[in-house]
């Protein structure tokens, strides 16, 4: 994937966790997906379309949700909460919603969000596309944001754009 | 969520099961999603927008998924295996493109699938946006179809459709 296709998602993440949760968010060195990875026990998914299709995952460890969740209703969540699997819906949709606007060349939109909670989930994608995933960590724990994407042949690129720190 | 809105699902389950699968499907009255609802242990979501936005997630346990993604691929696989997720996902997007099909007032967009494979997982979605189930039973095993799906105000609904058995 594109470096002009993963810095709006980069930037995304960090605006939406700077301004709805106040709080300072540090990006790793993204990386190729490997089907191993399971330190994850919450998934946020959000697909999009446009002329680009793909969607948007947020992988947390238990403790990491729990606390992002929390932060986001200002109240003190339990996974069984409503609210918990809304917030962290939402959270997904503002990521893919900030990444679309990043990305207005490919006419985004962004589908609704599911939330699956369990225990040491592998989230798949098929084998033809590749996930990137941008390693995620904050006061709130370590979570992972895993972007599928395909651009639609003959639909406009943003420009590139200056890499995030 | 109207019949109108639920019938095309109903009819891609069928479809995509007879003749990809070559597996009679019966689909049993449809509910409304509660959250207790912890029989999954493979989940194949896909999102959609356009005049209708939503999700289609197909929800298996692992002897069912395990069924119908061997069936599907034509070899006995494990949950292990890469062409596992991907079989599932196709029939997702299978799922979801046919029912698409259905709703073509409605110019529907499908989104790439993800599979989320755990133990007893919960499938959530926004508190504020009823879930539909439609209970499958075949050969293959039983599974449930989860549709979540907002009609954008001014989007043209399609002619209301002959209820499936």
């Amino acid at each position: 994937m594109d470096v002009r296709f993963i810095n709006p998602f980069i930037t995304a993440v960090q605006h939406v966790f700077t301004t709805m949760l106040k709080t300072e968010i540090i990006i790793s060195k993204p990386y190729l997906k490997s089907e191993d990875d399971r330190n994850t026990d919450v998934s946020a998914i959000i697909g999009f379309t446009g002329g680009a299709v793909g969607s948007v995952a947020l992988c947390f460890p238990l403790r990491s949700a729990i606390a992002t969740a929390s932060k986001f209703a200002g109240v003190e969540l339990s996974k069984d909460d409503a609210d918990f699997a809304d917030a962290l819906g939402e959270l997904a949709n503002m990521v893919a919603g900030q990444a679309k606007a990043k990305l207005h060349g490919l006419n985004i939109s962004v589908s609704l969000p599911r939330v699956v909670v369990g225990e040491k989930l592998n989230v798949l994608n098929s084998k033809q596309q590749p996930v990137l995933g941008l390693p995620c960590d904050s006061a709130l724990g370590r979570f992972a944001v895993e972007v599928a994407m395909k651009v639609v042949q003959g639909a406009v690129a943003p420009e590139p754009a200056a890499a995030a720190s």
